[in-house]
């Protein structure tokens, strides 16, 4: 009998919330004075203990059960019926809201972490809570009164569900797309809406009472392309004389996915009946610039999903190589030894020490964004504010992209770790797997976010967000250096961090000067660059971090951290000349023709 | 209504197949001196319909019902038996034989890359042809006439199919501690066998009277290791005064499997009842020599597997790319505009062209491998044949891992090109994702394969195996440059030759010294390098054949072969010195303590 899977490395996370993100900061700061840092230890232990026991349990049955689809309703697993009170019960969904709107004002930091593990024990049961945290906020946000206290309330309170509908069958990653209509009005001015929404997770279930859409359509006469988008909120059942009455919103079906099995994928018919009520959030043709926080939120929760994803295939795969015995080492070939656990092979401990620095990387990113959204709304100067708003944008397509790329590898090694049994659905590996695989398409493909980075994020402020990150990464290596961190390691950050400058300022110049396409050619590449480039920021800080705290820490474990961000130093760090020189590079694949291949 | 998928792109294949492999030239061989490439031609045309028609067609069906193990016994997929018989009429079981035991005597060339389009078609079911066809040609080298009669016959003919029965649950990559046992004094100069056996493929199903079994066991009183380990044919019933017999082989459960859904992966127990006859083929305790002709058979068959699987898919993603209307480009953002292709946008070139560049390389490793094979066995020249046997031995481990490491990431490349429908089961691209993960793992996994090469094929002939590659790389690249391939191309990967050169020398300078655990540490990388090197040369190879006969062919693909190859050449030759410097590295991750994890 084995340990029960941690999901993460609990050293590390305290690590990463104490000393890097340094949380207990956070209580000089009015937002957070009331709060103490014990008290956050208390969130990260209630999480950790439903993610590791109820939501791990069912993890592996609902990914086997998909939801069904019947009677034009989709039945989630009787696992969830179970489990859904359970996540509720966190106070997760609002923990991170003022206490106006029912939440505890804890910093997202903490409440991002505390949901990795939930994720990490099951991300398809944790997907209904993400969604509806995120509908909700859009209402609290942008929403009126009145919306907030008809729609808003039942959501942070779990009684409801939320969803994000955009994607319609013609327009995916393409928003000027949508067709959706939305007719000025319905009843109580209301719009009466009508169209076709796919790919809508969470979009039907029976798990709560009501689910509210937000939907993005398009009003009679509004402008062609994104400026005519305007946001909805379209409740499943309509708030109707203290009851819940029908609005005509169809569940045609589901998507059978491969992974994110536990939450279904829906197709939604709005308004075939002519009686579709949609309650405008804002103002009209104004919905896309609204949606960009909830996709925002999102893109970070997959960024989330995606490091939790890598962090439980890569403890099963320690925990596998560990116990199971298989060969010899080189230099010890009589077959009458004992053989020895595999994690005694160097090619398993390369396997291995690639699924950490990925995982602990990764982390690293996204405690790093969350940590500046905390910035960018409490930090109680102005400029600090913006600042960090700056640094949350710019990081944002990083950490959502980079724990799903490098994070679908991570989890193909822990397959293979397993040898045969990696392939089979007897062992877990393969399941997340199939998980991972979503994370680089949904919220955002990762070539949106190559573009998003370089078209937009890096050149932000007229550069100075690229400036403030040059400022944060160079912050960084300074601590890390000063705990002892080797200045030759941070030596070659800061050289990489150099490279990263020079062509971004030259790409920028490109875009100045009406080259829009050639700056963007190679987006997928820059962002492969600043991505590892970013990770080794994190990782070096993590080293450093861990070397200032070191007699309060198993020599082992700070051994480990100084071995991962080497290990990234030597093995990923190189490749940034490469991807610089490709990014500048004028004859590029990008120039292949179509009808070349 | 598009067109079907063509599998692989034929133009390349016969491009391969008449120019670079050059096998109209082979007709001056006695071995097939009265063979005309038109017939080739017959061949390759009708497993190309076969393929794309029937195998095609029940490829998702297979896929998503698997074999169900009911009373003891598989039951395949009812499409099976429909097409079992339609793959024994290839022919292809014995094509590469020799007359004498029933087969045509075809270059190994031809009816390989004729099977690739099988598998790219439906690689489960092709599986029970390729394990047959390897289990008979192991009885044809080493059993002896009696052995050929009983069993190999029915194989070749495929009335009965086979299998490879070496994984024991304590027993996968170490075949040392293979502890099935064989007792002498069966009757009929049989041994009596006693074991279990797991993740054997094809092991049971209903589609043939008989399966056999080749088994490795021990035999009483056998040395430890490898040198104890014999090889028996062990059919599931033994043939008994002109019938079949049960000779006690139980089919135990199978393995549920997340790719590779079309054959059965079962558990085997041999000898429960005490009644197991297993037949010697060969000496006793030469075993696993024996069963590396079949291992090594097999490592080509899934190269091929990993690239027609990565072919399908590219192919897959090719045409929806070039059908699937989203966004515009960046200088054109007029929403009303129609929106384009995305075959149109730079980052799904990107993904497109990576997808081709593997496959085009991964295909041009397999024929040249297969070229090397049919060289070995039947150049005229016994200093040729040496040499190609050398090559060939080299080439394997490359052109098994290659196609799964690489063709794993073009699968996903496949999934991501067609965005959110990627991850669902209403496409295709999601299920050879899943089949191609296995192609890593069985027959020896990539660490298996790294070792083999750094640690054994390089330094063959005490480095005469290096050298003959160096030779046929320069070859290459000087017949590259005449037909007119930059020569700036040709010295980049002249130039990552030398750098392999010196670092195999440096490496097996260490093995020599003593070191073999310095030599052997990074061996995952110097597959990686050496790897990335002979695509290079492949894609340039091809680049330079396609010039030779660029005016009957379509200036597309010429253009399309030259991007391919430079593709390549601009983004991953440059890592080969990288991986070179990880190589020579003295304190890397392999040093990574198991317990700093």
């Amino acid at each position: 009998m084995t340990a029960p899977n941690p999901l993460f490395d609990d050293r590390l996370v305290d690590l990463l919330l104490e000393s890097v993100a340094d949380l207990p900061s956070l209580a000089s700061w009015p937002a957070f004075a009331d709060q103490s840092y014990d008290s956050y230890r208390l969130v990260l232990d209630a999480a950790r203990r439903l993610a590791r026991g109820p939501l791990f349990e069912a993890y592996r049955p609902m990914d086997q059960e998909p939801p069904r689809y019947e009677g034009g309703r989709v039945h989630a697993h009787p696992a969830m019926r179970r489990l859904y009170p359970l996540l509720v019960e966190t106070g997760l969904l609002a923990a991170a809201r003022p206490p106006e709107v029912g939440g505890l004002g804890l910093p997202l930091t903490l409440t991002s972490v505390a949901s990795a593990y939930l994720m990490a024990g099951n991300l398809g049961a944790y997907g209904y809570l993400g969604l509806t945290a995120g509908a909700a906020h859009l209402l609290e946000a942008f929403g009126g009164d009145e919306l907030r206290a008809r729609l808003m309330a039942p959501l942070y309170e779990g009684r409801w569900t939320g969803t994000m509908a955009l994607t319609e069958p013609q327009a995916g990653s393409s928003l000027a797309d949508v067709a959706t209509r939305a007719r000025r009005g319905g009843p109580g001015g209301s719009y009466l809406i009508e169209g076709s929404k796919v790919f809508i997770s969470g979009g039907d279930h029976d798990l709560a009472e009501n689910i509210v859409h937000m939907v993005l359509a398009r009003v009679e006469g509004a402008p062609p392309g994104v400026k005519g988008v305007s946001l909805f909120a379209v409740p499943r059942l309509r708030p109707e004389g203290g009851g819940l009455a029908p609005n005509d919103v169809q569940c045609t079906g589901l998507f059978h996915k491969m992974g994110w099995r536990g939450i279904a994928s829906v197709a939604l018919s709005f308004g075939e009946g002519g009686d579709c009520r949609g309650y405008l959030v804002g103002e009209e043709n104004r919905g896309v610039a609204y949606m960009f926080q909830m996709m925002n939120e999102a893109r970070l929760m997959v960024g989330f999903n995606g490091v939790a994803t890598a962090s439980v295939a890569y403890h099963e795969a320690l925990a596998y190589a560990r116990s199971r015995p298989q060969g010899r080492p080189p230099g010890a070939r009589d077959p009458r030894s004992p053989q020895v656990p595999i994690v005694e092979h160097a090619d398993v401990r390369r396997m291995l020490l690639r699924q950490k620095a990925i995982v602990e990387g990764g982390l690293g990113l996204l405690v790093a964004a969350a940590r500046f959204a905390d910035a960018s709304a409490h930090a109680p100067d102005a400029a600090e504010r913006e600042r960090a708003a700056l640094l949350l944008d710019l990081l944002t397509p990083v950490a959502k992209s980079f724990p799903a790329e490098y994070g679908f590898e991570a989890n193909a090694l822990a397959v293979q770790v397993h040898g045969g049994y990696g392939y089979t659905s007897e062992y877990l590996p393969e399941a997340w797997l199939r998980d991972q695989k979503l994370n680089s398409i949904h919220e955002g493909t990762t070539g949106i976010q190559g573009l998003d980075l370089l078209g937009r994020k890096v050149m932000a402020g007229g550069g100075a967000a690229f400036r403030a990150l040059e400022a944060e990464v160079s912050g960084g290596l300074a601590r890390a250096r000063r705990a002892g961190v080797e200045s030759a390691w941070c030596d070659e950050v800061a050289r990489a961090l150099g490279v990263a400058a020079a062509l971004t300022a030259e790409l920028g110049g490109r875009g100045l000067a009406g080259d829009v396409d050639g700056m963007l050619r190679h987006s997928a590449d820059y962002l492969a660059l600043l991505s590892v480039l970013l990770v080794a920021w994190q990782l070096v800080a993590q080293a450093g971090a861990a070397l200032e705290r070191g007699d309060a820490l198993p020599p082992a474990f700070v051994e480990g951290k100084l071995r991962a961000a080497r290990y990234w130093l030597s093995t990923e760090l190189p490749r940034v000349e490469l991807w610089a020189a490709l990014c500048r590079g004028d004859d590029s694949y990008a120039l292949m023709p179509a009808d070349a291949f």
